[in-house]
């Protein structure tokens, strides 16, 4: 019969839209998905240079000590910031776009019932036109497939009222998502980015007032005193008094014997 | 014979700061490089988010095809910077942390040089302590050995003078080269942030802007002319022709009969 109703361009187009938005939603979801994973590694790095400034700083001259813990607590300051980051993106960005799934259900069913109110006006326009040129005369189940087709088409009307509002509603839905799951990403990576900023600017001070002349001056005191820390050893002690004894009547190898 | 020199417990001490040194820049290097390599991980991500969006913004409404293309451009500049930034991290960071070897190799170098020198005046002190308790009247050979003894006793002072000098410079080095590549990794990151700060903010304004109800009014004229785009089908539009023409009739079926 290859009748051709309007309607089903319509759903074609429809059908399009669904499956290309939730093709796209379904890409832009993963790719966020990956992006949310990859900053969190990122933390996870940062975190461990975090602990491995404080062992270090442990080891160092007080300034130095001091300067490096300073900065290893900017930089976790920053992590603390990007696990908000993550946790923003993880709430206000990809589970969004995960459940647009329900979404894209709720159209697909309207479609389909529009298509099967659709196929029911078909049926009943073919059973209409197969009795007029069958039997004519048979004015009673012509009237009576009349009525049907009035039904159906009504019906089919409704239908297609309420499909073109589904849609209506589903495309601003998508762009009003859209609008917002974006601007929902910029403005945690800005608050994100401008904290850092703030943390960092933080941390550029303290490492500039380093006072490393301090530090060098306590380093040279440590190596100069050296062995200090084996005065606890009396063998030791009098092991290097004999030492500088020798050395000492080596300095003025005449006058050193008896 | 068990001499313990003092400066054995300086050589200890030195030691052990190139040791702790080299496995801290070896260890801070190691995290730098992968925090970097993470940071371009997350550059790629996002770069296949721009693609995507572009991609989708290609069969979009005009509107959101220019918002959803500015917003793509954005999020590529930001990339441009984390992109700077990964080379900037590379270059002023991990490299100069990596190069830190040669630096470890040349005081290791005098620490060796020192302990030889050291060695040989132990060994000296050694012949003419026998020689004296062996043949103490032997004046001349006494003589002689008192003369290596001071000689090895010269170089060794000369050469304790040489470490503490090089130990100084290596320390000193290593708190300034550690305040330069943190300065340069806060500079680094600081720049990065500030720049994405600001190019989100140009794409939140885009995003905001983003005119909606004219892309809704277009995407309702599509769907309301539905399959527009088959009309250059003659036979479809006949077909169409044909149902309308049904479902005239049927709208008014009594009427429509002759």
């Amino acid at each position: 019969m290859n009748i051709v109703l309007s309607g089903d361009s319509q759903v074609r187009v429809m059908e399009n839209t669904v499956t290309s938005t939730e093709k796209s939603f379904g890409q832009f979801c993963t790719l966020l998905a990956a992006y949310t994973r990859k900053t969190a590694r990122l933390r996870d790095k940062a975190d461990q240079l975090v602990k491995q400034l404080l062992d270090f700083a442990n080891a160092e001259q007080p300034e130095l000590r001091a300067t490096v813990r300073d900065f290893a607590e900017d930089l976790a300051k920053v992590q603390d910031y990007r696990q908000a980051e993550v946790e923003r993106l993880e709430t206000k960005v990809v589970t969004p776009l995960k459940l647009y799934g329900a979404q894209i259900k709720h159209t697909r069913a309207e479609i389909k019932k529009f298509k099967r109110v659709r196929s029911n006006e078909i049926k009943q326009l073919e059973k209409l036109e197969k009795l007029r040129q069958k039997s004519p005369s048979d004015r009673q189940m012509i009237s009576q497939a009349e009525t049907s087709v009035q039904r159906a088409s009504v019906d089919a009307s409704r239908t297609t009222h309420q499909l073109e509002e589904t849609i209506d509603a589903f495309q601003k839905q998508k762009l009003k998502d859209l609008q917002k799951i974006f601007l929902d990403f910029v403005t945690i990576e800005m608050v994100f980015h401008a904290k850092a900023v703030e943390v960092y600017s933080s941390a550029f001070r303290t490492l500039e007032n380093y006072d490393m002349e301090r530090d060098m001056e306590s380093v040279q005191s440590t190596i100069r005193s050296q062995g200090g820390e084996e005065e606890v050893n009396e063998d030791n002690s009098v092991e290097e008094e004999q030492v500088e004894e020798l050395r000492g009547q080596d300095g003025d190898p005449n006058s050193s014997r008896k």
